[in-house]
């Protein structure tokens, strides 16, 4: 397949990725590492994803509208305006990149929170030794130029001692009104903050500057309490085991470890440097991280400990960063929807707007919320893991050898694969892709059954026709044969994965459906539709809305991807007390609507099992 | 000398005490452990002191004022208004105590702190359990009848299981806004707290009713410091060694520790009943407690590590109590000036009245405090430890066996001994009567010198004459005679005592007479001045005046003993928050004055050394 592909080299990176022609640049830019600012959704209206082409094409309409000719002369154009369609060279400025700082999530809102009031200030000083005329104690001393100050007593001990060897001139670190420490001399372009997304089955961590909220580095890996369940219920009966909840308080926090020693390193830093840590996860997910038995969770009601933050020194959930070093871990709704949810309500500002909008956080735990312009309501649903690549026989995560896009053309199956390596296995958007054309080409029918050879509508192409399989009697699709795959075995999908997803997107489509109900809103009310998870970058809208994961009355353009909106949270409130305090705030105010217990759920969980009508397709 | 003495029995203790004829009924009272309340300073004025005693005597014309006829019927009298004369039942009924409470404490004031607001609060909730349409979680149901909580994550850890077990009927323990425990049932009548004084020499541990206030349980001992060196300063010369430092905090915390354990079994309680501990010290003593190290406050200029209150979990300084209990360490107003003179302001409402007054607190270290009426300032002064009977020869503490009281009468000495047995010393009261005495008889000149035999003033009856020796041709006075004393040898007072005294006076002396300089006053513009000190209550006020020790231009009437007013202080704030915001305020508001610092200090202190003239002794 690589032949069909179009190589696209990505400068500052120097990374080349390989695309399917079509291919817009800015989704290349992202696939490349390079997520580009797009609030507009890449309509082409805010002139924000500007990047230097080369070869550049003639300039679209829109672009001629909104960029300077010397600009134009100059080679700039907007991403979200072409596709791939021969070699190309492109230049992505740093203004143009979402990632640094806080922007990749700002959806339509560009106002940025800045971190003019991190939870970890730093403050140096020059004092006045002590003299007879001016004998006030060391703290009083430090407080007169830094304001109120508590000191822990293991600090007070050896503060004495730290103020003259410096000669009284340092830096205080300070959180809230108690001092974390004093270090010699100016030490305030040093420090950092953590961001860490307990996903159910992905964690990811990200060190960000606490003066400046850069990222300066990022890393993720499996849950490793995988092992002992794949979601959330079968954690919480793990933890009843004799020893369990130990296991999976280790577990999760060793690993959250291993990633800040991975982190720390790759950023040059000590562990020390890390001042604060924040924690994003769904309900479950942050219990367990912090030792708190879900057991309570587990059962109707499904209540969990608390609701507020939870601040602890890090050590006490076996974390190493600066001794006095505290984690956050957001406040949680209620039930399953858990501060992930906070984060990603926070991070979008999707109460900014008076419009009404749906937030669907696709995970192995799917959180949806709908805004109506004056509530929030919030609800969980139990997805599986599907999207992320578990109980699909051949599914794995969205990392290299990954089938991430699978696009039906000229009568046959074309894919790209994650690091242009050969396929082997499929993650989460191709199995959206691949049911989707699927639907299309008549293949799959509504209610989920992969119809057999003598099933065939007769005017399916012979390409695919010759894909579908009869493996020991049970239909499935070859979506890589064996010549090309990167084991030497055929990457399929069969008849039972796709049974998985009509089970996983069904809960989250029942989920969107009793919450818009609820609000009393229709999905043609919602002006903007944000699809958040790790892997939402890498799904095509229309894709989404053919199986009905998304509702298809939403036009397209209002629909965004806007990542991993717990990840984005955790950072805000890794560097700002204000969004502490707002996510307190959200947190209080969102109505948490218990899925299971509403009388319709299950009329509605199962016709949303059935994927929609070719009619509401594109 | 037992023959002298009178026996009273007091009720309810049932306890007997020896006294000289002439003792007043109030300070025999004090000496049988039950020491009455007086705020007019047994004037007759308040008719506060009331017992009955058996036979009662005739009715005194203050008594006739202040008492009904039916009182006066059934015996009642005023203990201030009668002295000891022959044997005597006397009954102190619960409302004349002071002790109870704080009231010994109250001074002139007669307001008193009731518990209201204790640092520590029990709150008792029959919480609905959650069910579907109350599913809210389980700190926040908490919180609905609470109040604002916070949790330590050890005990959010075990909350939901508690919450359960007591099928959520219990009590939450409340420490601000920080929940502390919650225990299963009705626990609100069961709770302490703890005051504790750190003195340089001694160590009192008083156990208090979180709900009203009441004693429980009082203990004292040594400070097993002492043997690294018996003031402060050597204790700070101690802190630079090896190892110095950790053993110094080692041993006070293991002794309030041990304490802890004692006033607990006498109590009847767990030591984990006690949520709350206060501690009152001088500086020093105080950041020796905590672990921190006083280097800095043994040079020049004498600062503090802080003169903030310290509150820290108690098992950080060694002390078991609630596993979530905290100490509360009292701030300090600079220097040596620690949080034992901010719990004297306190406690003896010093700033109540807009009247000037001294307030003297006479320890290992003396604190002294003017207040104008508008300003408070403060200082101290190393006055030794002689008046706790150390760097005496034959000093002691004031316990069992100790002379407590020198009485010149008929032409020789006449003693009490505290628990009335044989001598073995003396305590600092009968330091201050012999001295007092042998000045009146012309035996002991101003100047501090014990004349020899053929110096004495030609009237000096016999018997006195016949105490003086020369041992080892230097002078002393015997006390007490071989014969009588409880180890078989004599109990002598000798010159190289008396130069203490005069060190340890003098400093005292020279520090008021500064104090009162910087603050513009006279002695003779003191409204009320305050002696301090656990053994102010054995003083008598003519001979501290006499040897100097309080100025002699103040009328007797207006010298009052307040007793341990750092434990009182410490009690305070045991049991309540708005003492400790206080406390606050008192430390900050309290200027500190750097004796050593005054330009007139060392011929001030030069001058207080010497005795005054008879003249203006009594």
């Amino acid at each position: 397949m690589r032949d069909l592909e179009v190589p696209l080299r990505f400068h500052p990176l120097g990374r080349t990725v390989h695309v399917l022609p079509g291919t817009r640049l800015s989704e290349a830019a992202a696939i490349a590492g390079l997520p580009l600012e797009m609030p507009c959704g890449g309509e082409g209206t805010c002139g924000k994803c500007r990047v230097v082409m080369r070869p550049a094409p003639e300039p679209t309409p829109a672009e001629a509208r909104l960029l300077s000719p010397d600009e134009l002369a100059r080679g700039v154009r907007l991403a979200c305006q072409h596709v791939a369609e021969n070699e190309l060279d492109v230049e992505v400025p740093r203004s143009s990149l979402a990632g640094h700082e806080c922007r990749i999530l700002a959806g339509s809102h560009t106002e940025v929170p800045e971190p003019t009031d991190p939870p970890v200030r730093k403050v140096f000083v020059q004092l006045p030794p002590p003299h007879r005329g001016d004998d006030v104690a060391d703290l009083a001393r430090l407080q007169r130029a830094v304001g109120p100050l508590e000191a822990d007593l293991d600090l007070l001990r050896q503060l004495p001692a730290r103020l003259r060897q410096c000669q009284f001139r340092g830096t205080a670190v300070v959180e809230a009104s108690r001092l974390l420490d004093f270090e010699p001399g100016d030490t305030r372009a040093h420090g950092c903050a953590l961001a860490v997304d307990l996903g159910t089955t992905t964690l990811v961590a990200a060190l960000v500057e606490l003066a400046t909220g850069d990222q300066r580095a990022v890393t993720s890996r499996l849950n490793p309490q995988t092992t002992c369940g794949d979601d959330v219920l079968s954690r919480i009966l793990y933890a009843q085991r004799p020893g369990g909840l130990h296991e999976l308080q280790q577990r999760i926090a060793s690993a959250v470890d291993e990633m800040i020693g991975e982190l720390a390193e790759n950023a040059g830093i000590r562990r020390e440097a890390i001042y604060t840590v924040a924690v994003s996860g769904n309900t479950t997910m942050q219990q367990l991280f912090c030792g708190v038995d879900p057991q309570c969770l587990g059962q109707v009601p499904f209540v969990p400990a608390t609701s507020d933050a939870i601040q602890a020194p890090a050590a006490t959930v076996g974390l190493h960063i600066h001794p006095r070093g505290r984690v956050y871990v957001l406040p949680v709704i209620g039930g399953f929807v858990g501060g992930d949810t906070v984060a990603g309500i926070l991070s979008t500002r999707l109460t900014a707007s008076p419009r009404p909008a749906l937030l669907v956080d696709i995970g192995t735990n799917g959180e949806i919320v709908v805004w109506t312009g004056q509530r929030l309501l919030a609800a969980s649903t139990a997805a599986g893991p599907a999207f992320e690549g578990a109980r699909i026989s051949q599914g794995m995560r969205a990392s290299v050898g990954a089938i991430e896009k699978v696009v039906l053309r000229d009568g046959d199956l074309h894919l790209n694969v994650i690091g242009n390596a050969p396929p082997v296995g499929l993650c989460g958007s191709a199995l959206i892709d691949a049911a989707a054309e699927l639907l299309r080409a008549g293949v799959l029918t509504p209610e989920g059954r992969l119809l057999t050879h003598d099933q065939l509508p007769v005017h399916t192409p012979e390409p695919l026709r010759r894909r579908l399989l009869a493996d020991n009697g049970k239909p499935a699709v070859v979506l890589a044969w064996e010549s090309d795959s990167g084991h030497g075995r055929a990457v399929t999908l069969t008849q039972r994965d796709l049974r998985e997803l009509q089970l996983a997107s069904g809960a989250i489509r029942a989920g969107i459906a009793i919450l818009l109900k609820r609000a009393g809103l229709s999905p043609a009310d919602l002006d903007t539709v944000l699809l958040a998870g790790a892997f939402g970058n890498f799904i095509r809208r229309s894709n989404a809305q053919r199986i009905g994961l998304l509702p298809g009355e939403v036009p397209r353009q209002r629909i965004r991807f806007v990542g991993n909106t717990s990840l984005a949270g955790a950072r805000w409130t890794a560097i700002s007390l204000a969004a502490r305090q707002q996510a307190h705030c959200l947190a209080r105010q969102t109505e948490h609507v218990d899925l299971s217990s509403d009388p319709d759920f299950h009329a509605t969980f199962a016709r949303s099992m059935i994927f929609p009508q070719g009619a509401s397709s594109s």
